[in-house]
């Protein structure tokens, strides 16, 4: 996607071979700052610290994380200590074990003299994959979108979170359909959640909706159920951490509340995702951990002041403690429809593996 | 309740008889600090700009609002102007209707020489009454937590916004009924919903329940769906702004997607609230204005650095407009019951009508 005209993705190989740069999304939406990684402690720093996020694109850095891996040693021990150090970096998303076990799998298949350029090769694989995936992902939303356009002026879509081009190498999951329908011509206006702790709605999303010029308006958290009530969501579309076998959709905090909302009030309610979201082994959502983070995400926040100066404030009494669950379950019982590169099913086992039939050995 | 071991109400009579005090709510929880009120246009500024809020609270300060008016001028005129600017001051909350238009009454029916007395004795009334309602209401819910608390280590309840005693004169609406079984030696822990846009719950509960030494932790409003799916809430206890004469709930925003989420999971939820927040001239809740406020309450947050330093932060892009609606509704048959000075009814007409019987002439 585009910032100031100027085409960009999340991540990409730099003139140095030896090295991948990233969009350092903590620097949002006040400064446009880059990070180049040159060894794999960096790549699990920027993943662990949401330097970069969203579960597609740390895929897509732990497979770049491996060649950097690869590069400084490419002896097996190293391999699998650096696999494990990766995918220990943040535990919900399933698309960091998946990419780094795809790409350790491949490495290690390879002949020594040639595990560091195929190392380089699979990564940047499965960043192009994810990027086809999610162009995919936008053309069978965009069918979606295009009927709830029928009769109406406009289409109001409300998100959670951030899975825009930001949460992937490029175009996004949840936003793909959006940037596909707002290129089509369709009016739509997006209700962006703020996404309290983080703020990646606030931050992230605003953001990146505002650089391709689509209409939008940051709402509190709170404000969705209220919205819905009065006719003033249309649909709802999410990204997704991880979706178990059964077509239970783990996202961001707060989704669940929206999936509630969207039920009660006939709003139709769709998670997009590419395959390496999907996580064959877990059969039912509540089997998947649950990251608890920090409680200052919750008592600080940050952001700048008038004169564009940072400043991180605390929000709550010094004495009050605070608990950050950065993840919940929503039953697919709750989600109208699973979007994926592959096309549009039902949050179910034979939903899933319509589409995806060579996961039938799966549970 | 105390502070620091001084005992305080929200709002009180000065050593001056024609001036009213209160606790300036916005510099909490970073400051201590208090306003005097000498004129019916100061009352009406501290409601409108949230210097007091809660809906009991405005209550009692529009009531003392009309004395400030009477002193400065008793005419039929001067009052009728003076009832309509408080009442106007904000939208939402009944109460504060409710009072300003009793203490109109009251002083209106007085003869000239009178009125001054006669109205600064109502609001007195009003806010004892208001004491003793909050007070009732303890004891009421304190039952429902004992229930509660029935075989279990600890009782965990999760409140959204602040119904503390902040929000009323002294006790308490929602909270009140948490002091009490507090202070009956039941270990109660309160999930602190942080209420964004303005955090009143990380701000005002977090506070006032540091200040009384209750277990509590401050949550973002998207946690406590995730925290209802794993057990760890037994009840939910909420205030109001107006009851709807069907026993439909207004709140702040985001009460509705705590009441859905409550539900789904079993977990019982209820709303407290003096006599004065239910509307009987409101057959449902769909027919309550809902305030929307200012966009800069969600695109901007107030804290203090680490040197305690107040600093207002924008958390958006500069391009990205943001809306604020202040509350929403929540449906009667989400409510487990009403918890009011009068006991606990069914959210219902004939639930509310059983406590009240003499408002059977209302619609």
């Amino acid at each position: 996607m585009k910032i100031n005209g100027v085409s960009y993705r999340t991540i990409w190989r730099t003139d140095d071979p030896r090295a991948v740069e990233v969009i350092d999304q903590t620097a949002l939406p006040h400064a446009l700052r880059t990070r180049v990684l040159t060894d794999v402690d960096q790549a699990r720093t920027a993943i662990a610290d949401m330097i970069v996020r969203g579960a597609p694109l740390i895929g897509a850095t732990g497979a770049y994380g491996m060649a950097l891996a690869a590069q400084a040693d490419a002896s097996d021990m190293a391999l699998e200590f650096a696999a494990r150090q990766l995918a220990q970096a943040r535990p919900t998303a399933i698309n960091l074990r998946w990419a780094v076990e795809r790409a350790k799998a491949a490495i290690l298949a390879a002949a020594p003299a040639d595990r560091v350029q195929v190392a380089w090769a699979e990564a940047d694989a499965i960043a192009e994959e994810d990027v086809a995936a999610c162009a995919a992902i936008g053309r069978h939303g965009l069918a979606l979108i295009e009927q709830a356009a029928a009769g109406r002026e406009r289409v109001n879509i409300l998100t959670h979170c951030n899975a825009g081009w930001l949460a992937t190498v490029d175009w996004g999951t949840a936003l793909s359909p959006v940037y596909a329908a707002h290129d089509a011509g369709i009016a739509v206006h997006v209700w962006v959640d703020e996404t309290r702790p983080r703020g990646q709605g606030a931050a992230l999303t605003a953001w990146e909706l505002a650089g391709h010029g689509v209409p939008h308006t940051v709402i509190a958290d709170n404000a969705g159920g209220h919205l819905m009530q009065h006719g003033q969501v249309d649909l709802c579309i999410v990204g997704s951490d991880r979706v178990a076998a059964n077509g239970d959709v783990c996202n961001k905090i707060g989704t669940y509340l929206k999936a509630l909302a969207a039920h009660d009030n006939g709003v139709p309610f769709y998670a997009a995702l590419p395959f390496s979201t999907i996580d064959w082994s877990v059969a039912r959502g509540s089997d998947i951990p649950i990251e608890e983070r920090g409680a200052r995400e919750v008592t600080h926040q940050t952001g700048v002041d008038e004169d564009g100066v940072l400043h991180t404030v605390r929000l709550t009494p010094e004495a009050s403690p605070a608990a950050n669950p950065a993840f919940d379950l929503t039953p697919a019982r709750l989600v109208s429809a699973i979007i994926t590169e592959r096309g549009v099913c039902e949050a179910s086992v034979q939903g899933l593996r319509a589409l995806y039939p060579e996961a039938m050995g799966a549970p």
